[in-house]
């Protein structure tokens, strides 16, 4: 009989390699098979060792290539054939990574699992534009929120408890209905003029980041054309992005000329 | 004229060394003045190279041993000396961590800085208990507040924000006032037997949980006399905490101990 193996569920972080965790890299370095998300870059799997078997399970938006169910069944079948496998997630697993349903199953199933907690993108961002995502006198907390609806659920955030000025909401994968989120912030009583940063592909060389108001980012975002991961932060946090007036000014520029498309 | 230094504000993560990230351990073997907090752990500090100089800064609470405003200037100065100085923080620079106030401070001084992002510590809590921030059906998001009064000012949070249920809060240094604000969130709507984990020197090999309920969490907390940092995370997603029923029979016999001395 041969001995159980075990999963790890790693943050692989924001897409920069060297904003993996020393944990994650020599977790990585014991790895036999690898399943990991698109999210997850191509710098960060040229570190994996030659050896290792990669399985890719990634996600496009509307396409489900690996439905999460089967994910699961990958995992524990992988796990009871004595193997160690990393299971290799963008972000913090336990952050919207979909990770807590990976471990329940595991635990179902009594197959061994450890944790390796990730940068997740909203602090990737706020690092390498210098924005804080809490600032005395500015935001007494942060709060991330998911964008995404499961299938054809409605949106049903907390829009109320969403509406608090002092609080920097960063919204996760709400590319698709930022017009919807916009709005409802809005009416919740968020200022239109209230400052937010949209990034795109944070941390990776393709990085691109906008610069909005929460009255303006719906058709800021439709013009900019963003492909791939896009990071919303909205707060009075964003005031301190030290390139503001400047990047303001290119913004309008960059909103005047997809306007007169 | 001596060429200018640079400031590193770097995240060292929870205590746990092998939480950096590889871009925090990179810049720390850079590093000529390593300024540090009583959150950074021995652990860490040991990986620094022999050669760099250390200050400590750190803070107890109740005592400022060393005011913000003198680390602004120090931090300043350091770096007007042609110094690469590493501004070396508990979890994240970003997150609770003042990161913004010193960067502010550099950048009205002319000073180059880099922001390194770290493993907060409510993600090195839920890896290492395996307690999801979000789930989905039971959060659709986080939410990180601080319980930490500015001296005598009070504790002034979104209450009412903060009563959805379907958010996981993560209170940072709220021991002190742990009482107050496990009793406002009860008269906000968030139900009495709401799961709480508190978590004292996360990651550190000195960690110890307790677990227990949004009614019972101020006795408990008291009763167990915390020595060092905690962090509570409060929500449905601590109903996952595997060890779930088994803890709770040892946390009650330690109620029933702590009560009967």
């Amino acid at each position: 009989m041969k001995p159980q193996g075990k999963v790890y569920l790693v943050g692989a972080g924001p897409g920069d390699p060297d904003l993996l965790t020393l944990k994650a890299l020599k977790i990585l370095n014991l790895a036999e098979v690898i399943v990991y998300d698109r999210l997850v870059s191509d710098a960060i799997m040229a570190l994996a060792p030659a050896g290792a078997a990669r399985i890719n399970v990634g996600k496009q938006p509307k396409q489900h290539p690996v439905p999460q169910a089967e994910i699961n069944e990958l995992l524990v079948r992988l796990a009871k054939s004595g193997r160690k496998v990393v299971r290799l997630k963008g972000g913090d697993p336990f952050i919207f990574g979909r990770g807590s349903e990976e471990a329940l199953e595991l635990r179902r199933n009594n197959v061994d699992f450890e944790v390796v907690p990730g940068i997740t993108s909203a602090q990737g961002c706020a690092a390498s534009l210098h924005i804080p995502l809490t600032h005395r006198g500015l935001a007494t907390g942060v709060r991330y929120v998911t964008g995404h609806c499961r299938d054809d659920i409605d949106l049903d955030l907390d829009w109320a408890g969403l509406s608090d000025p002092q609080t920097t909401i960063v919204i996760y994968m709400g590319l698709a209905n930022i017009g919807t989120i916009s709005g409802r912030l809005l009416a919740a009583g968020r200022g239109v003029a209230t400052p937010v940063m949209a990034i795109n592909n944070a941390t990776h060389a393709s990085e691109r980041h906008l610069l909005s108001t929460l009255g303006d980012i719906a058709g800021d975002s439709a013009a900019a054309m963003f492909s791939g991961p896009v990071l919303f932060i909205v707060g009075e946090v964003v005031s301190l992005y030290e390139g503001l007036s400047r990047e303001r000014e290119q913004h309008d520029v960059a909103r005047l000329a997809a306007v007169s498309h």
